[in-house]
């Protein structure tokens, strides 16, 4: 083992999850009880933080608050979608962070994010390596869409399911209360990859969830849809339809976008997305009453339904990516490997290479949504269901959230 | 004491809330602990169940199940929004009640509902006192608008305002961490009455929530609006409001109908609502990243996030309707009224006439809403804040919630 001393910068990107800031406390605890790391530096809005220096001491901040990042959702350091140059092309930023990696002695790199931000974390080892500075980088993963290659799941997904699971169970009871029918259509996240419209199957596997659930993984064909929202409705007077907000025709359009021939005089102005497209189009369609409901933001941040689960993995991807570098790793993303145990789910981390991560995006496989393409199978549920499970015990005041108050003290 | 024996039959009426199979099991609970009630009836969809004869007999469901309607949002036995007619013109739907009302032998019966429930149940007693057909009928309050007469407040809001304060908590941290800014506009339900976009202020009070708040107490004006908005957003970057769907201009046109100067080009096809009309506008105004999120029927069915203080009063609520009803009491409407007891908030029952309870609605005092018409005063906190309090143990299975399964068998 090769022991490197120096400081340790720390920063998350992309958009935030319930539990980006567990992986925070799980870098940042682990890193004050390593003896090589000499300093925590705390990046605001990640890269963007190392290229304009406002760095923040973490070492300074109250271990109480500290802790409370476990149950604290979003990105308590901020966030960025910054894409860096190709370092051939512009090397200018890679100079800066070099720079600033100097001025602060920096050693360790710990990156906080989805695949854009290992292709940074890529970039930047790359760079390093080539101009002879000595830096171990390692990328934590965090994504709601769960769609990192390589690993079981990331660290973010569990509660965002939970809480779209939990939602749909609670909006089921709701939308069938009045003997005069009604269509429900909830628009979850997920641009590219159906991982979390697929975790509404959850409610309807415990009984009360979507009839109909339609995935970016197959083309959207919106006669069937109709058709299938018609007989569902026909047959129980109520109807419930889940869609990933990607859903796309066959020539690749999404459906938020197109002008399809049932929209005209309503396409023209779609303010609001999705939920109140495909709404009006059922409504024009069947003449019942239909809500549409977008989930937003609140399934990304919803940490007061958050997966124990999810929480104790995140911080052990925190916890693992500074092990791991201390140990002489680097150029790695941690990434989970599920076993059986007992009959019981568990869950261990595995290094991935950043270069196998970065850009890189997996997709719910097809076997797992039915052939219809209007829902998901057991194999979906069964990998689902255990990333769900236990509740924290959430900090409170006055039965509101307590969520971390860092005092954010730039670094000299 | 009068003891008059017979069947009792419970309704649900109007929009559901987190509560209302609390205040559900109170009656049922109570009804089958009191000797005079010899049959406890469940009608399906509020009144409507009445008259069509639909009445299940809920004293044979399993009491586990019972039990756990204490924890399961919106209405269990479905709702309706049946508006009866006056007595004097149309006694058809009054005769067929009475004649049901004889055909079970009921004696009792109590609904539960908002002010439109009230008036029913009112219409319903003097047509039964005419007839001479004795029969005591109680009101049970609920909705989340918190708008009926009299009571403090009302079943359901306490749960309601807790889910909107801390989706308010959560969406403030998730709606600041990129440094490009953005304005959030969160929409929450109230068309008349502001009291559940005023309980967003709890979340500002704790320090995350809207910088601006807009009920429909006052009149809403779109050019001091988007100047508040600009002005928040150029000092702090960021801008959360909370509007109450029912916002209206001084010529009371909903600004959800309106077309103003503003939204020409935009308001021709507003399916979305209230939220993305006025991030449209204020898109265009400021150029700022704004997003619009409608709270839809998550605020009023999110039972995870119910207050403790809310079930145990709606339960108390209904176990009071039945113990009165025993008693000899009818025609009212059991309300709460609050105290302090060793500097503690407190809440016993109170009863109402049902007839100055029917059709009346209670609005935020002007005084509890700020000189600008932006926000909320101090006054609407400490009258808010102790409605949410306590977390309730809720049943879960597999970590998902387990709300009651009633096999709702039809009475003979």
């Amino acid at each position: 083992m090769n022991e490197l001393k120096g400081a340790c910068i720390f920063g998350q990107s992309g958009g935030p999850t319930s539990v980006i800031n567990a992986s925070a406390y799980g870098v940042i605890d682990t890193a004050l009880k390593t003896p090589c790391i000499t300093r925590i530096l705390g990046a605001e809005h990640g890269i963007k933080g190392i290229l304009s220096d406002r760095l923040f001491d973490l070492g300074r901040e109250d271990p109480t608050e500290l802790r409370l990042l476990k149950y604290t959702p979003s990105s308590a350091l901020g966030s960025c979608r910054y894409k860096i140059a190709d370092p051939d092309a512009d090397s200018t930023d890679y100079q800066r962070i070099l720079d600033i990696f100097k001025k602060y002695d920096v050693r360790y790199f710990f990156y906080n994010g989805g695949n854009d931000s290992m292709d940074t974390c890529n970039k930047i080892s790359k760079y390093m390596q080539k101009v002879g500075y000595e830096c171990r980088i390692m990328g934590v993963p965090k994504t709601i869409d769960n769609d990192l290659y390589g690993t079981d799941h990331c660290p973010g997904y569990g509660s965002a399911a939970k809480y779209i699971a939990t939602t749909c169970m609670e909006v089921y009871q709701d939308a069938r209360v009045y003997d005069t029918g009604m269509i429900c259509i909830i628009e979850i996240m997920g641009r590219h990859a159906g991982w979390l419209a697929g975790a509404s199957a959850l409610a309807s596997a415990y009984g009360a969830g979507p009839d109909l659930i339609y995935l970016p993984e197959t083309d959207f064909d919106m006669d069937r849809f109709l058709a299938d929202v018609e007989r569902v409705y026909r047959e129980k007077r109520t109807c419930m339809v889940a869609v990933s907000e990607g859903i796309h025709y066959a020539d690749g359009t999404f459906v938020s976008e197109a002008k399809t021939e049932a929209t005209d005089g309503f396409g023209h102005a779609q303010l609001g997305g999705l939920a109140p497209l495909l709404a009006s189009i059922v409504k024009q369609k069947t003449g019942a009453k239909v809500r549409g409901i977008e989930l937003s933001l609140l399934q990304r941040c919803g940490a007061h339904l958050a997966s124990e689960t999810d929480i104790e993995e995140a911080f052990m991807a925190g916890k693992a990516a500074v092990e791991n570098a201390a140990n002489g790793i680097t150029d790695r993303m941690i990434g989970f490997e599920r076993g059986v145990r007992d009959g019981k789910y568990f869950c261990k981390t595995r290094l991935f290479e950043l270069s196998a991560v970065a850009n890189a995006e997996k997709k719910v496989p097809r076997e797992w949504i039915n052939a219809q393409g209007n829902g998901v199978e057991k194999a979906f549920i069964d990998y689902a269901l255990p990333l769900i499970q236990g509740e924290p015990k959430l900090p409170k005041l006055d039965s509101l959230p307590r969520f971390a108050k860092l005092s954010k003290i730039l670094a000299k």
